[in-house]
Order: structure tokens, then sequence, then C-alpha cells
């Protein structure tokens, strides 16, 4: 197996998206956020989305040189379209608009809608933590990929739902958290399939709600499980209320009716 | 076992309030939350408290009489000092300032500090959500009750934090989600102990770190363990930074050391 530096794995990236239509400063930031998340550990957040992303573009569902526009606001708050952007172009863009409200006001809130895939959601509480400000972050990722059965149901009924939360930390760097509001993320899924391991316990569910450690069973109609285990309408509960968090507040739901992303594991 | 109504509940509650030197302003809104908290089911936090607010009183802990304040603020954000007085009193007043910021400027950060057990915090997402407002709340239990074992780990090392999350509904009503979140609120644990039930699998481990389903280990040095099960790591997250931000944003951090409220099981 061939060894990439970090660096190596950000000029990849950014020459491959560049050649897909993408603008250079697009590129990058797409780029350098993907190597950063494969150094930082995670591989389900990090080069394994290129050919994810190049397929959308494809598609004609990702256009690389959106730029994200604020379509309404007050001094405090603002609505973000992203015109089907990169989400990591308009999650970056977002992020910087919500510090500087913050900094003015003491506090504001951000939505954004229409944008793609943003990969590690934390990030951008990193972002804001460094630039001083704590950050709250929910993300409804159902739109696109319902994937999370309900507390004691079977079937897809909900994204994996990831939610963030930073806070300033004296030394560099940020007190952050960030994690799917299912038991595991799809892309931690789709590793494991990768290397052809089975799962751990208690994270998915087949298509006829029985309990499996196959994660080809998710991929065939199965569907990843709530957090709590025996309390698991805890991870519900969180899972919901960030679908609505991170949905309404951007004033249009869901950005499409849910697709076929995972049902091919792409 | 006599049966008692509401509005007896309620009126019990406010006469003993004032007995013990409340204001009648201030029982009537103890007691009404608390009855209400029995009402919705959370015995876990209603009549239950009365015993444990009366003792705090008389120990000099808790000022019935005590108004809450606003210390600092701006236009979108504040900060309020409750004076040790009741809970419900400062959170409801805080709930009344957030709301009437956020509808002003679109968004608002209220941080309370000093204050006595304000019951079921999701009553107060629920009192933003009936006013249009989406709410999110965190608090740091952790002053005076450290009750939850890190993830993998044993000893008491967390409160049970409570987050509740609340979104205005077109109906009557409101969403509303509001949990501790560690596996069970003590509360929980105290009910169980009272009608001298097991507690559920991997709800706590004693004192040496040992999985158990007695009550009374728990009393006894235990710890609650955080959410998640196998994936525990997630549920002491939520708790971990549901402790950053239910303190620090106060800029007192937490209220007192860490007490032996739960060690005698009051």
């Amino acid at each position: 197996m061939p060894k990439v530096t970090g660096e190596q794995l950000e000029k990849i990236t950014f020459h491959l998206f560049c050649a897909a239509g993408s603008p250079e400063e697009h590129s990058r930031i797409v780029a350098e956020h993907l190597a950063d998340n494969n150094l930082t550990g995670h591989d389900s957040h990090g080069f394994i989305r290129v050919i994810q992303y190049l397929q959308q573009i494809k598609d004609g569902l990702l256009f690389p040189a959106a730029k994200p526009e604020i379509v309404r606001e007050s001094p405090a708050t603002a609505q973000i379209d992203g015109h089907r952007g990169f989400g990591q172009v308009v999650a970056k863009f977002s992020t910087e608009v919500a510090v500087r409200k913050a900094k003015e006001h003491g506090v504001s809130s951000v939505a954004m809608r229409y944008l793609g895939h943003l990969g590690r959601l934390g990030a951008y509480g990193e972002m804001a933590a460094r630039e001083g400000c704590a950050a709250i972050l929910f993300c409804a990722t159902g739109g696109l990929a319902l994937s999370q059965a309900t507390y004691g149901g079977a079937g897809r009924k909900l994204g994996t739902n990831p939610m963030a939360l930073a806070f300033p930390a004296e030394k560099e760097g940020a007190i952050s958290s960030d994690f799917a509001t299912s038991v595991a993320a799809e892309g931690k899924i789709r590793v494991h399939r990768a290397r052809g391991k089975k799962l751990p316990d208690g994270w998915i569910i087949d298509k006829e709600g029985r309990p499996s450690n196959d994660p080809n069973d998710f991929y065939a109609g199965g569907a990843i499980l709530p957090i709590g285990a025996s309390v698991g309408y805890k991870g519900f509960c969180l899972a919901f209320m960030t679908d609505i968090f991170g949905s309404l507040l951007s004033r249009d739901g869901y950005p499409a009716k849910p697709g076929k992303q995972f049902s091919n594991g792409s």
C-alpha cells in the first residue's frame, strides 16, 4: 500500500476538484478540509469523500463554482443559501458570518440551506472557538440520506444528524465535541465495509429490524440505531431535535426528497 | 394510599413553602412547577422535591425570598444572579428575559448563576416555545452534586447535567426534548429506591466501578453511567460540553464545591 503524506493528499485532491471545474479557491478549501480530517484520524470524512463529490458534480447535484449568499439577515442573525455549492465552502463562509455577528452582538444565529456534504461538522465549531466564540451546530442530513431508525423501530426515518459543540480554550486549539446523533456516522460503516470488518454490536439493524454486525446489511436497506442502547429514546430525541433545528431554522426544511445516496453505498 | 389531585398537591406545596418563609409569589411559582411535573409523569421532579427544598431553606443554602437580578447585559445577552433563590423563580425570570431579547434581536443568550434546583429543565424551553422561540438549555449540576462517571471510568466526575431543546409548534404545546445527559437523572434512581425496585442494566456502577442494579449502591458512592453503552464516549461528550456551556457562560463556573447532597440520598 503506498504511503501518501497529508500534503500530497491535499495537493491531489486540489487538482482533482480543479479538473472537475471547481475554482482554485474552492478546491483549496475542500482539499484542506478533507486532508485535515484524515490527519485527525477521521478517515470517514477525509479522502474517501472525493469520489462522492466528483460523482455529484458529474450528476449535476453539486455546483463546484457556486458561491454562498446571505438571503436574509438581521444584525445578529442570517440565513445563507449555498446554491448547491461545496458544503465546506458554504460552512466556512457561514461560520465567518456567525463569528462576525457574535463578536458584534454577543450572540448570533446563522442557518444554511442548499449545500453539499460539509465534511466534519466539528471543524466549523473549532473555527469559531479559535476566534473566541462558543458554538452550537446542528446538521440535519435526512433530506438527502435517511439512515437512522427510531428507537424501537425498523427502517430509516432520520439522518445521522451530527451535532457539534465547541468552546474556546486558553491554550492552542479548542474544546470540541462532534458526533453523529446515531450510534455511528454512515462514513464509519463505510470504512468498516471497505476494510472488510464486522461492525460492533448495537450499531445497526438489517432491513427487517434484526440486530446485525454486517456493514452490507446497512447498505441493503438496514438502519443505524440511535445512541443509548436501552435508553435509545434519549439518542432519538437528540437526533430528532437536531433534525428540527438543523432544517427548520433555514426556513426551507430539507433541501430535497430523500434520495438514493446510500442505497448504492457511493 | 391516599389520592391527591394536582390542585391539592399545588395547594399543599404552596402553603408549605409560605410557612418556610417564602413570599406567596415565589411559593406559587414553585408549587405550580412541581405539581405540573407530577401531572406530566415526572415524579422525579415533582412533590418528591419539597422536603429537599425545605431542608435547604433550614440549612441556610436556599433563600426563598431572594429575587433574581440582571448583573450584566447587552441588547441580546444577559447574565443573571439568582442570589441563591428558588431555581424555578430564577429560571422563569431568566426565560422571560431571554424571550424578550430574542424577540427584539432574533436571538439571545442568557446565563444564570447562584440558583437552587430548578426542577424540570424542559419546562423553561416549553415556556420559550409557547412564545414562538426555539430554545437550547444547558444545566451544569456538578457544582453541588457530582453523580456521573466518565466513559470507562469509576467515581463521580460530572453532574447528571440535563440538556433541553424546544421548538415552537403550530398546535398547542411545543416540540420539546429534555433529558439528563447521563443514562438517568438522579431523581429516577431516587424513585426506584423509594419504590423498592431494582434498576435496569447499564444505569449505574458501584463505588468500585462494577455494574449494579441496586439503587442503594449509587447512594453508597456509586455513579451513574453516561448515555450510550458501548458508545458512551458520545454521552460523556454531551455531559462534558453541557458542563462547560452550563457553567462557564455565567462567568462564575460552579456555584459551590461538590457537596454531600446525594451522599445521604436526601
